[in-house]
């Protein structure tokens, strides 16, 4: 049987998603929780994996299994085993031609940012600072020219591995509520340190230190040199994968609440 | 001359607020910090010392020092000697008279707690945690025994070495944000676990396991053993000192934002 899981973890204490040798990332803590569930070993394929520190609201990951429980024993009897910062919030069996990755049709990010003269304490390694004021208009005039069908390699990683640069960005939004500025990301899929590096140049345009039309400059240039430093990984938030009505999956975790 | 400082923290890392012998309270990195910056020994007094695991969204320290120094100063200076989930948020001249704790006039607190049948992940050792549902009103009713002037021996802890039990209840507010509830305290002083024995009392009364009017009998009881366990230090923040508008001191730190 092919299970899906939706997962929600606290990224700061891990070394990403994607199982090292190190074995201190969330897949790690994920298979070794599962399996002392299961009384065998589990593999499980995510719909996207996050950098060491990045969070997930709601990682949706697949598995194929011979066991056969209630939804809700996977789920609280996997969180037994689970470190007090990862958790399984809901599990639900899949049909075989399901694929947590392939299956995605998009994925959804947020980026969290305090605007304070003093950092972050209470949030630290939760969000991600600034403290010059933000403008939203220049920063939302600048996010427009990103929209659509682009080659982003002004914001790839030299480690990434994707086969084309060329993604869609469906969607980015800048909300504020007091002192927390929020960035919403949705596209097809992101290549390597994308976000970050997006955030990076949004927020030099925010500060006023860029013009929002230099935004265009750098996509179009094409080159990583163009583009500013990637930005902290403290307040980017995996949002989950977007999926076809017909899996029936939950489409947002109970986990959002607390965001700003 | 003497000085009054904000400060923010999250206390799960910490042995609470007071110096001990340990070195890992948020007492003993403040006053390394601040001596650090100072070059010479600091020593402060709290306005209300918070246990293990309690955060603190502004806690108010005052200490006399030669040094004078820009207000923002001794922020940016004594943050840069802090660990990453402490930070002082204001810093200001006050008068000799002005005391942290004996100018205090109240104490406001606030608990949070998850509502939900996975236990938390994101929020870990930020909130509490109950699965079954709770009922608002009947913790309404319940709390409006606990207000006002009372002995309230049922819900001190052994350890308490205050000089009377009798405290004045000016405030219990239930409110509600998706699936968190939030408790808001606020009284002349509290007992030594007070706040965390009134909430195992109120979260019976919420998951239907008391009536709300056995809070009048545990209160009149003046015994500990009336009372429910000691809740979970996890979801409780200290929001501050109550002062009289004459020290001109912030009424409340930027940090509350993120609280549901």
């Amino acid at each position: 049987m092919r299970m899906a899981l939706g997962i929600s973890y606290l990224g700061s204490a891990y070394d990403g998603w994607q199982s090292q040798p190190s074995g201190r990332t969330v897949q790690d803590h994920l298979e070794a929780a599962l399996a002392q569930f299961a009384a065998q070993p589990v593999s499980t394929v995510c719909a996207g994996r996050t950098d060491s520190g990045v969070h997930g609201l709601m990682q949706v990951v697949h598995f194929d299994t011979p066991l056969a429980r209630e939804n809700f024993s996977w789920v609280r009897g996997t969180n037994r085993f689970l470190p007090s910062d990862i958790a399984v919030e809901w599990a639900q069996p899949v049909p075989e031609a399901f694929h947590s990755r392939a299956s995605a049709t998009g994925r959804r990010y947020a980026y969290v940012v305090l605007e304070s003269p003093v950092r972050p304490s209470v949030d630290a390694g939760r969000v991600g600072w600034v403290f010059r004021p933000l403008d939203g208009e220049a920063m939302r005039t600048a996010a427009q020219h990103l929209l659509g069908e682009h080659d982003f390699s002004s914001f790839r990683a030299s480690e990434c591995q994707a086969r084309s640069p060329v993604k869609t960005l469906r969607r980015i939004e800048v909300s504020r509520r007091g002192r927390y500025w929020r960035f919403d990301f949705e596209a097809d899929a992101f290549l390597h340190h994308m976000i970050r590096n997006l955030m990076g140049c949004l927020l030099q345009v925010g500060q006023g230190l860029k013009p929002p039309g230099w935004m265009a400059q750098v996509l179009s240039a094409r080159s990583r040199d163009a583009a500013a430093p990637t930005f902290s990984p403290d307040g980017l938030y995996f949002l989950g994968p977007v999926y076809e009505d017909r899996w029936g999956l939950p489409s947002r975790t109970p986990a959002y609440d607390w965001l700003p």
